[in-house]
């Protein structure tokens, strides 16, 4: 029975009850952290023989390069080849750089503000500027956008993307709008996955500016967890029938497919867009780390290499996220004070709380020894205006560990929705 | 005898022998290339072992930290530790980063043109800004500040840095003057190190910009040729003497000591410059490749691991060098047509032709195969006024091939200066 058709009296039992469940909760004394993405110990073993894929009698690539000398700027090429296989984009349109793709889009983004774009040459620092940020969505993202000096613009997100008439209506007459973030499959935080027609929408719209971009974070398009799994869209090609072949600049990593502070990133955008990209980027580097670039390329082998490993990240995942609905099932279902996302992919789930609870429910998790990520997160400048918001990440804990924390979490969320129901009431 | 006093019946015997000499070597038919600084296969071997220092049972690091996951923005503590002795820096002043320090020069101003520094907030960016290159210099400093929409301006070096009274006499009145590149030891391209007088008087000079900076790229600063060597400057302590503690970016890296596109790089300054480019790079990225790191770490054991790994780069290095400057001597000593550095460390050595000829020797060159750094890369915009300077690249090339094209650059440098006093006869 829902909370909120309780009488007083029923819902006083209810909270003597919660906080009983909370304090014994509580009393288990856990250590728990559900705040970061970040793989587990385990599926960072899954890429151990990466690590000695490449020795020093053995360092030459298959055309020819020592990896170990300088050179290279556009990254190894036969890796660009199985990355470009797998996210559908020609091996001239895709750049192998570094660990973080986060950092791709840094130099991205800098780039426009510093020297403008291929279509405009007006630097974008020039002017003040906005972004898009569908909600709820990444916080780093959200970060690096407002450390480079844009307003974050909220756009409602639901299961198939970004509120795209909204983002329609507000880029068309506003020249300042210079882009949206997308997180097209498995979005950090909700786990939902762009249509193609919303792909559409945004790629065809009419905007004010004329070097709008869609910064196309593909962070979990080869992270399925179940099959069959949905196909990723060919954002480039559908950029370019839109007749914006610029407008897309799609970024990857390997981070969470091999090692989370060691892989190799991706950005894949129009060729145009790739040659003002090695513009800049070839101005502080002379190439990226190509030993790294050969380790990774060993170890797949081809791109039917890199669909296998990741079965088996899923393998170990799966199970996390299963154990997180199931006792949030268990514990709260019907309840009408939270609901979930059941992601087919990624690296989240999205916990809605009772309006005005989320910061509520963190703190009283951090009390019990549940560290979450901060309430606010998800959203622009920390601040979640529902305050109902919690992103839970299941990868890093032991399964043991995930299922308490959900079963802690689940106490929570029920003490902190009685408390402020018994004191509206 | 110096060929400006020869008489033009002689001039013209001497340039039918050059010529003569000239077609010889060109008949040879070799391909050598001394256009870049880039360590030999031979150098490269000497780190066999870091490749396979980190496997999958053994990725801890000493306090801790499995360098597979995400985190760690500073860098691997304890690898800081070992070259922050090497660069007489504290550890939580030095940041160990990713493959390529010229990548932190790039941050760095960048940094300072989007959001100022702690001195001061006004952006760079904002207005217009001129920087300091002392000539001959290192091409991809000069090109990088260009990048970044700095006028460059020239200073002249001499064996002691740069000429430091036309430096003064520049910052004292123009606030748009931000910086000036240094390489402190062993210079690119003359070999030059910066006395510690010029280093002070650069240090503690009165600034119209009120965050100027000395942007000291110690790129070579462990790499001796000789012994006994000197020492390096505690740059950062000659700053906080000076009453500027944050007017010093010292950058260095592995480049030259593991693998030229695999080390790490090395960000040294005060703690207040610390924390803000910290606070900005933390933007873009959760950390660098601790892995690779870690290998670093266990490599050398120890700063003084890292100090007999250099000794053994000298072994290999130092013959070439001596080989180009016995047969630049043999070759040239006494012509009055060239003149030439004697570096104690670094990767080059500096040729200063007759006035006005550099250009023709580089082309010269090339027909007979001999690939050289293009003449003018040395200054600013790729315009030495003197067209006199050209940087020789003896490492790359295997001993008996830097012979070979030192010999054929005496060639061209002779017939060149002998067709330029003829036509001026």
């Amino acid at each position: 029975m829902a909370l909120k058709d309780l009488s007083t009296a029923e819902l006083e039992t209810q909270l003597t009850d919660a906080r009983d469940a909370y304090a014994k909760f509580a009393n288990r004394g856990l250590l728990l952290d559900i705040t970061r993405g970040k793989p587990s110990p385990e599926q960072l073993d899954l890429s151990a023989d990466l690590l000695t894929a490449v020795t020093n009698d053995d360092c030459i690539s298959p055309s020819g390069v020592d990896v170990r000398n300088y050179g290279g700027l556009e990254g190894l090429r036969e890796l660009r080849e199985i990355f470009g296989e797998l996210f559908r984009v020609p091996v001239d349109q895709i750049l192998a750089q570094g660990n973080a793709s986060l950092t791709l889009m840094q130099q991205a983004l800098t780039f426009a503000l510093l020297h403008g774009t291929p279509e405009l040459d007006t630097p974008w620092a020039t002017h003040s500027r906005r972004i898009v940020c569908p909600v709820p969505g990444y916080d780093r993202h959200f970060a690096l956008a407002e450390e480079l000096g844009f307003e974050l613009i909220t756009v409602p997100m639901d299961d198939e993307g970004p509120d795209v008439s909204a983002v329609r209506e507000l880029v068309a007459t506003d020249p300042t709008i210079k882009g949206i973030w997308v997180v097209p499959m498995y979005s950090n935080p909700t786990g939902a996955t762009i249509s193609e027609e919303r792909a559409r929408l945004l790629l065809d719209m009419p905007t004010a500016a004329p070097d709008f971009r869609v910064l196309w974070d593909n962070a979990y398009g080869l992270h399925h967890l179940r099959e069959p799994h949905g196909q990723m869209l060919d954002v480039l090609a559908l950029a370019e029938e839109a007749g914006n072949p610029n407008r897309v600049l799609q970024f990857a990593s390997t981070s969470k497919i091999t090692h989370a502070g060691a892989g190799v990133s991706f950005i894949a955008a129009s060729p145009e867009n790739i040659s003002w990209f090695l513009k800049h980027l070839g101005a502080g580097s002379i190439g990226p780390d190509k030993i790294n670039q050969l380790r990774h390329l060993r170890f797949f082998g081809d791109a039917a290499g890199v669909v296998a490993h990741m079965a088996k990240h899923a393998e170990l995942i799966r199970p996390k996220f299963d154990a997180v609905i199931s006792t949030l099932e268990a514990q709260l279902a019907g309840s009408g004070i939270a609901g979930w996302t059941n992601p087919d992919g990624g690296y989240f789930i999205t916990l809605t709380v009772l309006p005005g609870t989320a910061d509520r429910v963190v703190k009283l998790a951090a009390e019990a020894g549940v560290k979450l990520t901060p309430a606010g997160a998800t959203h622009p400048y920390g601040l979640d205006p529902d305050n109902a918001v919690i992103r839970i990440a299941p990868t890093m804990p032991s399964l043991e560990d995930v299922s308490a924390a959900a079963e802690g979490l689940a106490a929570c969320v029920r003490l902190a929705a009685l408390e402020k129901l018994l004191a509206e009431d």
